[in-house]
């Protein structure tokens, strides 16, 4: 067992709700251990920056139920470069900070990755709207983002009830097209333009004739950011092609980046970040902490960055007989 | 007293969370005066097309607290013409009806206001999310809407912590900006761009940059859909004018429409729900019920649908000085 | 125009949704008076203790939405002797203090008027959930109370399908029926037990088995923690002489006071808070911000603090005529 | 493959946020295999008094998010012998239904054992918030509950800032505290008190007087409605045990089983609701669809309704461990 003194935790990337509670974990299984933590303000930024706080038990009481990142997140471009990097480390050392923990997705763990390779102990905690990561089913923020959807399509539906619409609502997920099926399903929306699977707008207008004629009193479309047919495209297709009907659009934007999150992404979030905890102190460092088949799994960063497939042929199908 | 044996409710216009309760309202209000209820399919199409459903205190039941309208709501270009409310007329008079109900907005007020023009007694309950009618300070559904919008701006306010962005959303109100600028208040939004105050792009992004010399962690502005300058136009300007800033959208739509509605609305519906059928049985036929001053107000119906002003110079005063 | 220079203000009392949006409106106002504004923590243990922290405008951001008080609230009975009310305006003199807002419900006022009374410049800010101050219709933190009581009991209907039970639920008020009627109206609830009218169990019996009778799916009782009947009481009555029907307890209890405030809320606490510094910048001490007939109104202390009736015969009417 | 022709689906015992998502997949499931559905009312009181109605894929549309049932459930006493058992059997066989899906819980479930037993095909679906089915690591409606309950304890925890109160919440789960501790652990709460692990009222006020010592601003207990110390006892052991603190009580109750469903809940049922028809199809009655290691797992009836532990050492301690 190689026990740490004193950790860094960061959070980075785009802000996924349940970071807070990552935070928290990690703070109090570490204080568990009589490991002391510094967070790092502001993501990689903070770290080439050497910009860092104290964080005990109590900084971050009350913080469990808040959406966004107390720690703050920020792109920051400089960190590809090898130097830079070894700057950040220079940081850490400087502090006495013999280990990092990463809370992000797929961007953050690659350079989660890149400092574990120059030698420093990092394990990362997967936690992202986008569900980016391989060999971790779900990351901590999925959840809260798609209820936020539902919360939002199913208020669409109360009033998407004129036969001579189609309600087009535009969702994110980088180039995922896992929140928009997922929404789809549970929503019972009548169709997901997602990237994994290519769709003519025609088949689009033809699919909401169909609907209206079986009677359906709706015609819900959820398009993935990501997708090659664009949301703003699609209703423009529709104000040219389709005659009468007309189509409405929603924008959701960085809205689902935020909000309390649930109790699926909490308890996520608690036990992801004290596994990050337990596996840095028993000397794992280069992995990511993860979930699948229903428990922590510790997944070698290199691997949780591969590119990974979460939109199966399983759930479009199932989304397809169940919007019958 | 003239009282009624048979009056029939529509809805029309855009949905409003409320209308389900005030149609509940006037059912059990009449029944409480030995009036029975029709209702009226489809808004004004239902009425020229004779879709009548009886609807009594049962029918009426388990629907206070759902968004969107159960008698359906739907555009009818063609009642414009005398000849077509003339039709709608001779429906209402061969199933016996005596009154009518109209809980709708400004356009649907108007097709009240034709009918009673042709001596047939009409009374109209105000709802609409646009908040549109004259001598009413607010409408069914208004409330909930703004609820709604907070909800998600809220969210936005979570995650807009990047000093090198702008955040816009549009929101719904037709001509006017009062749900623009009732949302921005409320959330302690930076601006509000309605369309009763031009504004330059050019002085949004200036005050971005002083909003961020100020302090401030983010930089929220909503727009109405009504107002001179689009949210998407905004966007764009941002991507060219701002240097390293960006702007990004998110556009409400018609979910702004839908949810179960707040207690403001329910009460509001129940209260206006029933004076439009005490309102009918004392024979004050041509009137709106409204509110205003903290009590029901009946509106003369042709004053009702004349231009109104609910941005005030005060509001917007207000706006500014609580967001700094 | 009297002018402050610097002004202290304090939360007191129960917490109420919306505090902390009139906490940011004072500071804010005060501020665009040039004015500087002192926190008072703990209400008036704070005051009495003289623990004071500055506010300025930044203090105040990111807090409009969020439930409960920044400054604390505490209950101070020893505030009632007159030398401890001379040692708070000395510890407010010391400051550089000439002028306290104090933001809470009628026990709150009261201490302020004795403030007044002893000379020092005080203006209320109407805010508590149990809208319990006379001349203004309502209270910061009354509708998100009660909407947070509507989201709970449509809970309750989604699932009380049962016509061999009861659902029996308490709501907070204080002495007032107040919230326990609005929540039965806005929920189509069967009966509000409220202090201000009298009813028997077996008359609440009697009422369940015609409910049932006329055929609702269910029968739900909001009963006020102020009523003389008790909702434990009267879970106990069913229980002994019901037969084979049972009546099922929830109690909402202190899950009304939390919670991010409504729009209502946060406009009117905007609205008050903004308008106490007005009050007191233009030398009208003694008063309470309040809200009458869509507007503030401005209420002097000691009639602010005097019995008052919310629950009329016309909202009784209104609930029995719309339960049927 | 033994496909069946017309199918019938019910619910029984307490209702779960989810259930009407796990009939409509049921139904469309069905009928993309050609098969008729038949809904029983009423859960197992219908199948004995042949109370049948039609569904099919426009009756199932637009409950989705529903909370409750459609169908009704209701307790079934007198089905536990094999006289009335056989009499559902005749009603099944007369009305041409050659397979029975019941969606419930594990007294649900040993209904359908019985009759899988007579020789009938019947296929379980693992739908309570109480989470009390063995295999199956969740159940449909056990997320919204616990998402309901991190509402209204979230809220409390907003108001929960005196140093001199314990506040104590009763949650449901029958004789599990699964709810309980989760939602400990999602809100943060300072304790839960749960029927798997015994604790004594005096250790209570201990914990309560060292969370406040280490400066913790509240002290939230959370308490299984089947713990051994009930909530109420507890309450008054504080009002005669604890000095100047106080302890107030929230009551859940039923509110817990209604709401609309989560995602989670959503898709599990949209995919549990099409397992079981697979299921029967496949001629693998007497099974149960429920979920474990991250997928659909079919698990035989007599296994489910054994007694089963959800409240693992694990999670105990974890929850210690993160609310320090």
């Amino acid at each position: 067992m190689v026990k740490q003194k004193r950790i860094a935790v960061l959070t980075s990337g785009g802000d996924a709700p349940g970071m807070n509670a990552a935070i928290r974990a990690v703070v109090r299984a570490a204080s568990a251990y009589g490991i002391e933590t510094i967070g790092v303000n502001n993501g990689y930024a903070g770290l080439v920056d050497g910009s860092f706080r104290p964080l005990d038990n109590r900084a971050v009481g009350g913080i469990i139920q808040r959406g966004g990142t107390i720690l703050g997140s920020a792109r920051c471009l400089r960190f590809h470069t090898l130097e830079v990097q070894r700057q950040a480390l220079s940081h850490l050392q400087a502090a006495g900070i013999d280990g990092l923990i990463v809370i992000g997705g797929n961007g953050s763990q690659q350079g989660a990755l890149a400092l574990h390779r120059l030698g420093f102990p990092v394990v990362g905690v997967a936690s992202t709207i986008d569900n980016d990561l391989a060999e971790t089913e779900t990351t901590i923020g999925a959840d809260t983002a798609l209820n936020t959807s539902i919360g939002y399509i199913d208020r669409l539906r109360d009033t998407a009830s004129s036969h001579h619409r189609a309600f087009i609502v535009e969702v994110m997920g980088r180039h995922s097209g896992y929140l928009a099926l997922m929404a789809a399903i549970a929503t019972g929306a009548e169709l997901a333009v997602v990237p994994e699977q290519d769709i003519a707008p025609e088949t689009i207008v033809a699919g909401m004739l169909d609907t209206y004629a079986r009677g359906k009193p709706h015609y819900i479309v959820i398009v993935a950011e990501g997708a090659t047919l664009k949301a703003q495209d699609l209703v423009e297709y529709f104000q040219q092609h389709s005659g009468s009907f007309e189509a409405r659009l929603s924008i959701m934007g960085h809205v689902q980046r935020g909000g309390s999150p649930t109790v699926f992404d909490r308890i996520l979030a608690s036990q992801l970040g004290a596994a990050a905890v337990h596996c840095m102190v028993e000397g794992r460092a280069g992995m990511l902490a993860g979930w699948a088949k229903s428990q922590v799994n510790e997944i070698p960063l290199e691997i949780a960055v591969a590119p990974c497939q979460k939109v199966t042929p399983e759930l479009l199908e199932l989304a397809g007989v169940l919007a019958r």
